[in-house]
């Protein structure tokens, strides 16, 4: 052994000390966030919820800036929204409605941002969330909206046209796709690949490369895809981790996905507008005029004001007034005068413009 | 407004300063972490998991000892968990085997003892969580084994009589029932209650006293009973809350379990032996001579030496060997002279001893 390494006893002692300060300085700060209640209380008696999304957001982009190591940033800031978590729970636990059932990829989101101190209830359907929320039943909802393997996306997106519910915050996972195998299976006998069609679209350039022959078919889900694997000697599945430990596949190859930084994304939704954090994104609905040149004119403020668009969908009409909706997501918030004025603009080129909120960028 | 409150901006000002001094401290205890682990690789060129079940437990002890407050001991020690939890996968993150699927009891006792920075993986049954442990591609493993409402308790007995793993830790989490109806359904028009058979019988003095006159139905899960309530207008359902959020149900009465402390008990399976945290339990399996008063005999050197047993179970035989068997629990550790001397003695009474190892008592 190093001479220079101290001993286990004295590390232990060190770590014991540390954690003595740790511990006080978490109770500290338990007892700031009940004074912050109290005064809000004192302001507005009928408050129920002293969640706000806006300096959380704030409080993990400082924990992100600032880190030092050896912990990731990111590790730090988990436990940083846990003790929030925490602390916000002693006033008052925030009532979540996620779309269930437990242990999917939208309760690991709503655990992800909401902590485990709050109280987390799955829902059967994504209308079911919204309804939670819009009866005071829930605080916040959570329903995955971007690149979900669980093909919902496009009803999330029609339930805000009939809602008046706000996204007050977004959260990202990373998802992986692996080529999975049922034990003995031989790569070269591999005469059928399946997965979700979504899974499928995110591996297709690695399939092209490594696979191009083998038939590609689309099942209603990837633990679907994992399971009929488990039977047949001559198929691969593409699934993530989760299926693979499931069915005790072999993974024949990691992370196959074309886009290594593929995530499925997920919406929070309240009651309540969300004041600005300082890296912020504001989604709105549009309904264009049945024109050439329609969504040309409605990108065209965007770009002239120097508002970058991380996203649009286009979706079909559910009555007249909405006869061809878009849904687009851009960096900036409502309180910014640049913003304003862009959707200013663009009430004069719609036919209709539902403002869905502005809320913080997902910071870890 | 009160004059003596300090104003928000005030209060997020102290919260950031205590932020940033529980951030440091974190990072500073990673340090002394990784430096343990250097420490005992020096020792031990070949170790692979410095998680210590004993050192965990003292850390937590020490947290619920010497909280004051406003957060809960219990509170506190999640948080510490998780801190730890961070540490140690900065070194090499534990991967836990539990039987699945996602979202169990089971997943959530995995969860709760070993934190979110370990790699989970759900098994299909029992006896896959003891293989992958035993063949090392889990660390260690997470089982059900008291009072389950899931019926594998029998289950993970039998693989211990045949493997030989130790128990290093235990798991408690509290569970609750509530009666559950489907919206609309009248009190007086109840005619028949379903669950699983364990959980009608965790409220069997609860519904001789309120509904003496019901019929009751044991179904294959309480998730079932619920599903089945759904549909009809004259029963009832006995489950936990997230039955009742998934399917909707009212809550006609909650937490009606003869014994509020009600809990499922889970046991943390490794290869290793513990050594003594200062509050401990140690698990033997005994297969008795074929004799009258053979009970006895196993029981009395338990009482003379002041150990207190905290559970027993009989179970059938499975070979000739262990042809009459008996899981005994009490409370101290191998180590300590009068739970040797117990042991020994036993040794002299039975046909065949089995110890499951001793391993630090649930501290939340």
């Amino acid at each position: 052994m190093s001479e220079k390494l101290p001993t286990l006893p004295e590390l232990r002692q060190q770590i014991d000390a540390i954690d003595v300060q740790i511990h006080e300085l978490i109770n500290q700060r338990a007892r700031c966030a009940q004074t912050v209640a109290e005064v809000k209380k004192a302001e507005d008696p009928t408050i129920t919820s002293f969640y706000r999304p806006e300096r959380e957001a704030q409080v993990l982009q400082m924990v992100m800036q600032r880190n030092q190591g050896p912990l990731a940033g990111e590790t730090v800031a988990k436990l940083f929204r846990e003790i929030m978590s925490a602390c916000l729970a002693l006033e008052s636990p925030l009532k979540i409605a996620f779309l269930g059932p437990n242990g999917t990829f939208t309760h690991a989101a709503a655990l992800k941002h909401f902590g485990h101190a709050a109280i987390t209830r799955p829902m059967a359907t994504i209308d079911e969330v919204f309804r939670e929320v819009e009866a005071g039943s829930a605080h916040y909802g959570v329903v995955p909206v971007e690149n979900s393997s669980e093909g919902v996306v496009n009803h999330t997106l029609d339930c805000f046209i009939n809602s008046g519910l706000k996204i007050i915050g977004e959260v990202e996972l990373r998802i992986h796709h692996n080529l999975l195998v049922a034990e003995g299976t031989q790569l070269k006998n591999i005469s059928r690949v399946y997965s979700h069609q979504q899974s499928l679209a995110q591996c297709r350039k690695w399939l092209d490369a490594h696979f191009p022959k083998i038939e590609r078919i689309a099942v209603s889900s990837n633990a679907e895809a994992a399971r009929l694997v488990k039977g047949e000697w001559h198929s691969a599945a593409i699934a993530g981790e989760t299926a693979a430990e499931l069915y005790g596949l072999k993974k024949l190859h990691e992370n196959i996905e074309d886009n290594p930084s593929n995530t499925t994304r997920f919406l929070i939704i309240g009651t309540e507008s969300t004041p600005p954090s300082g890296d912020d994104k504001t989604s709105i609905i549009v309904a264009a005029h049945n024109e050439a040149g329609a969504l040309y004119r409605i990108l065209e403020p965007f770009y002239r004001n120097g508002l970058s668009l991380t996203r649009i969908e286009t979706r079909p009409s559910q009555s007249d007034i909405w006869s061809y909706v878009f849904f687009i997501d851009f960096e900036g918030h409502q309180q910014q005068p640049q913003v304003k004025l862009v959707l200013d603009e663009l009430h004069d080129r719609v036919r209709e413009l539902k403002n869905l909120g502005s809320y913080p960028k997902a910071v870890i």
